[in-house]
């Protein structure tokens, strides 16, 4: 983000008083690590404020928010973190899809919902743009809050190993561990921990993947019996839809997940290195980024499998 | 590194003729990236240099080799890099063991073998300090050489995620991605991509993995058979003693390592999130740092294991 517009954006959140901030649906460690980090701040300078989100934040996220607890205050202003589309603050908070005042945010594809939006595009993660802000901000900032951010930041970077890691990510990454973010149990618990159930429902998985093509393109199914057996929490796939692509020569990764309510519904993820996911996930009335991308097919699974791996291979 | 010693390193490095650089015997890309990286250097400010190792470097760092062709000079001075023991170059520079002028590491338990040794122990990697030292030298750093050093830093922090990892490690980073080291290239292939064999046997492992003392202690084992069933190259087995110790409340990681040459002896990797694994090793004649030691057990893969389990067990 340009310093022309951080210094708009901070002039703004000076004159906020009594604020929301808001956090998307399905949360993940970017949007909740700018939620907190932000209205951690706006705590420490008087300001009222708190954190919303249409679920419960997952657990693995308590160490940013243990000691949190909801402030009383009547509304007066409205922000939103890392959130593009109104449609994203998920069912609960659909009440303030027109009611944004201030959306910070990093996805170039943002929808520009609210009064007064401050986008950068480019930008890795929404944690930078916060960590840039409180920096115009002169913030005093505390391990708690460079805990917040550093999490996104290395969330949404995949622990600085994503293309989108810029230098800026690295130096504010540098900053937070000098302010006291605990960076490598962090990253321990998102990146390398995983629960039993998880590491055995991944094992059985990969004994079944499938290949074509000579191996460019690798599918993966995790069927409601993988999951039921292994007692993997549904909140817990993520993740999983990257496996494929982790194959030596395989340029198409499919992932198909089957749903709970219906066993011959699935949702298939396409990971891609140089194809176009989005234009394959198109063929089904799906979409996306050029990258990654999803539709649903119907059917039986290994009829999926074929349906969707005949597509892909156009795509190669 | 202080900067006294960069001054001090610096001056001597500038004084060099005819340099050997020389790397550890199983090159990691540290020691990889810190050799090519000097010798770069020192080429591209007109000295003869050229890199050595015991054996051939692994294909998989070809990326900063593919053009390196050695010169032909008569050696005057030999720099190690990322050595920490004499016994560390291998039987093919085993001569080289007393011949060492200059030792950069960052290894505090060096043997001080060379006859001057500019030695920072705090330090996450050779290349950081390399990156340091041509800092200190105003050297003109090329995207190659930026490959090179960036490779080491990632490498030996595990991609910025262990407590090793230093904001000088990022700050680093960041400069390395300006010169333009090819980050995101360079993870993919050093963290995300296996082979299929390799993504294969670790699946085969992870289904055999044996659990102790209510979870906290996990143990795999590479059997010769695994090896040979998926064709997994011997020098594609790091990386695997760091599996049991991902899964969720396992706090002592073991893998049994069966040696090709004699199915009853096994090479015993002991990881630890916080029991003393050096001491744990030191039962059974092996040693090494607190959380990551070795040994050697001979016996059935049964009896081994329930032998290395029943001592673990005493160390939690």
């Amino acid at each position: 983000m340009t310093e022309q517009m951080l210094e708009a954006l901070a002039k703004k959140i000076k004159s906020c008083r009594n604020v929301t901030v808001l956090t998307h649906y399905h949360p993940d460690g970017d949007t909740i690590g700018a939620g907190f980090g932000l209205c951690y701040y706006l705590r420490s300078v008087g300001v009222m404020a708190n954190v919303k989100n249409s679920e419960e934040f997952p657990a693995k996220f308590a160490y940013l928010f243990k000691d949190y607890k909801n402030q009383d205050f009547e509304e007066e202003a409205v922000i939103s973190v890392d959130v593009a589309d109104p449609k994203l603050l998920g069912p609960a908070l659909e009440s303030y899809a027109d009611k944004v005042d201030i959306c910070i945010d990093h996805h170039a594809s943002n929808r520009l919902f609210a009064k007064e939006s401050f986008i950068d595009g480019g930008c890795c993660s929404a944690c930078l743009i916060i960590y840039d802000l409180l920096k115009t901000l002169k913030a005093k900032i505390t391990p708690l809050m460079a805990d917040c951010l550093y999490t996104g930041i290395s969330t949404d970077t995949g622990c600085f190993m994503y293309e989108s890691t810029s230098p800026e990510a690295h130096r504010a990454a540098a900053d937070l561990i000098e302010l006291g973010a605990n960076a490598s149990a962090i990253n321990r618990s998102m990146f390398q921990i995983k629960s039993r159930g998880r590491i055995f429902a991944e094992q059985k998985m990969i004994g079944t993947m499938k290949f074509a093509d000579s191996g460019s393109i690798a599918l993966i199914a995790i069927t409601n019996d993988i999951i039921d057996n292994f007692g993997v929490d549904r909140a817990d796939l993520d993740g999983f839809a990257a496996i494929p692509l982790t194959v030596e020569g395989v340029r198409i990764g499919i992932t198909l997940k089957q749903q709970p309510e219906d066993e011959r519904l699935f949702k298939v993820s396409i990971r891609t290195l140089d194809a176009d996911a989005s234009a394959i996930a198109q063929n089904f009335g799906g979409g996306g980024h050029i990258r990654a991308a999803g539709c649903s097919i119907s059917g039986e699974l290994d009829e999926v499998a074929e349906k969707i791996i005949a597509v892909a291979e156009k795509y190669l």
